[in-house]
């Protein structure tokens, strides 16, 4: 088993990361919680669901299972109040624990559920997707969608635990994996050449799910974050806010699709595409290096063709943002790769790498990825 | 000005106190605010709104009104909504200042609403009422109820400054003096017999506003809130949980009547009552010390005769309560006056003492204390 420290001003814990962890997340319950509340969704509850209540079942406590509705347009306050509903009814108190077991999706509204219920609980992720695998479950920020904008009402609130089952990544649609190798590679483009060129020479292995590839590139993936995380918590010192890169791109074609069109991932890797782009024309990045990106990026079967929305939606988009500040536009670009660092643009770039990276003919067109379970 | 400072792992600030500080808010605006939003409501708007707006304007930045509506009812999700509907709608920023300006139904919904808006934006306490000045301004405890619990969805978030103008509450209606000041003595029966006893013998003078006893007993509660605050942000130490006495048991006449029949100072007045007779059955207080409490409580005007809300259903809604703790019922009591402790109470113990404190001849009426405008 491979472990990672996760250590901030908000918590220590652990990351777990092994095939078969499933059936030993009972060794993350603490012994003095009152109760277990297993929070996830009809697709993973049918797939893992029985066997991970089973394993937490032998800690003697009693388990709870909610069920939330299935997708990001279900990110909602109307969701998390189901949560409520639950523990409520079930009159659990300040001890009992919430383990989060699905995707990134589940990991977020149950972190916001278990920040807020009493004014915070303790509770595990168990992430199921590659996606929350690398990136959602690690790091403590949860949130829920607001009809104007993604993320916009959360919480910083960490884990007591993180545990990473590799296997489950065998029932995970091909889309989704893409999706959750363009957080991957994300991190070799902000922090780690190394890993980056790691990441080109595994693509397809990474693609394959070869057993030893992807529990290095999840294991490398955490390493980072907890490292970016526990300098900077709370996004305060600029750090943390470097992940963040193809973000205001890609929020901008979720929100401007309508969330759950295209994969989180799929609009974080696109839009790291256009952030290169951008990079080249105005932070210096070598134009043989945002080529490099975007080969990744294809190679790991990702959309590297933006909607068009429209420049001005695009513009109107970036800006509801919650990277603006004070008015201004800023972005995560690179100058090298592998280095990336907070800078604005001018809105004359920032429309000029739109207009190239949009796909013209048809705008609301799916990536075309063929989807497929493995 | 008297100033107490808090000071909590959450975030460090003062507590101005004086006649005429809604003229002088903008000094808690910080340098860095991109705009302004005061939260309130609409009787709250109708008597201070412009002034405050008035003194915020000096600021020369952006300020907003969101106003919700008035009530214990309107505590809820759905009305913290509005407050994000319109800073998401007006484009408000990471670094948007929010500033309760009312009671504490507005204080703990606009901390809320501050609290995981963008994950945590900065907010000031304006308080109005009495209560709200002695007690829930300070300490950041925020939170909105919740069908099945008071107070159930919230969360820890320091204020940035907090504003006492003691000049508004002449406009408070006399009952509102009165719930408020069921606090102030709380604060003596918890952990200041000097105080507690400088309180008897003010009382009159507190009831009828009279300046000087107001600025004291409002600077003296605020010490002891903050004292404790600092020292169990978090209630975690044991210390912060003794602020709760007289609530389980006004927990259960609120809830039990439904939000927004009895003031919650109200409610917590009569418990204290009832947590005084518990104290002299099952902590040895002695008999005269609970005589004293309810003597006191009643020349604040405050209702010392419980709803019959049944012996069951009392015994069950005190149990929902957050204070239980892995199925066990546990009280604030008083062993002695002015020195209280977590304490646990058999059943039966606690059935004797609801009944002989409730009202039985009519089970709904509102406690008979003459409502006035002053
Ligand atoms: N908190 C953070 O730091 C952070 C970081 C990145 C993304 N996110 C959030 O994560 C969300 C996206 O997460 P996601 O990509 O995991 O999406 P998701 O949670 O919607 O999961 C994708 C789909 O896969 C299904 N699924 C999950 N595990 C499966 C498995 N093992 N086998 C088969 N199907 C499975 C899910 O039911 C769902 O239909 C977005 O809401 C995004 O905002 C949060
Ligand atoms: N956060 C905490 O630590 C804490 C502590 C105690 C109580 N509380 C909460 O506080 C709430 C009760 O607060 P409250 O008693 O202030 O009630 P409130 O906020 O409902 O105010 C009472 C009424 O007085 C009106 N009002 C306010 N200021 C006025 C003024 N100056 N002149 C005339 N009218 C005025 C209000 O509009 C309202 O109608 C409850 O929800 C309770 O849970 C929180």
């Amino acid at each position: 088993m491979t472990i990672v420290d996760v250590n901030t001003p908000g918590g220590r814990y652990p990351i777990h990361i092994a095939a078969g962890r499933l059936d030993k997340i009972a060794e993350s319950i603490p012994a003095d919680a009152t109760s277990i509340v297993v929070v996830t969704n009809p697709v993973v509850a049918g797939l893992y669901g029985e066997r991970v209540e089973r394993s937490l079942a032998a800690t003697g406590k009693r388990v709870l299972r909610v069920e939330l509705p299935d997708g990001e347009q279900y990110k909602t306050w109307e969701t998390l109040n189901l949560i409520f509903d639950a523990l409520l009814g079930n009159r659990c108190d300040r001890r009992c624990v919430l383990v989060a077991l699905g995707g990134g999706v589940i990991g977020d509204v149950t972190g916001f559920a278990a920040a807020v219920y009493m004014r915070g609980v303790r509770f595990v992720q168990v992430p199921t997707t590659l996606l929350a695998q690398v990136d959602s479950s690690v790091g403590g920020k949860t949130a829920v969608n607001h009809p104007l904008g993604k993320n916009m009402v959360g919480a910083f609130h960490q884990p007591i635990a993180v545990e990473v089952d590799t296997d489950v990544l065998k029932t995970l649609p091909a889309r989704e994996i893409s999706a959750g190798l363009a957080e991957v590679i994300k991190y070799g483009a902000i922090l780690d050449t190394e890993f980056f060129a790691w990441c080109e020479r595994n693509a397809p292995a990474l693609r394959a799910l070869d057993p030893e590839a992807v529990t290095y590139a999840i294991a490398r993936s955490c390493e980072i974050k907890a490292d970016v995380v526990s300098q900077d918590e709370r996004e305060t010192t600029g750090l943390r806010a470097l992940l963040n890169l193809g973000h205001t791109f890609g929020h901008a074609i979720e929100s401007g699709l309508g969330y759950g069109a295209w994969l989180h991932g799929e609009a974080v890797g696109c839009g790291m595409v256009q952030a290169a782009e951008l990079s080249a024309d105005v932070a210096g990045l070598p134009l043989a290096d945002a080529q490099r990106i975007r080969a990744l990026v294809e190679a790991i079967g990702c959309p590297t063709v933006a909607p068009d929305l429209g420049a001005d939606r695009w513009l109107d988009l970036m800006q509801v943002d919650k990277k603006t500040e004070g008015g201004e536009l800023r972005f995560v670009l690179m100058p090298s790769l592998g280095a990336a660092k907070m800078r604005t643009a001018p809105e004359d770039a920032v429309r000029a790498v739109i207009a190239r990276t949009v796909r013209i003919e048809d705008s609301t067109a799916l990536p075309a990825v063929v989807t497929e379970v493995a």
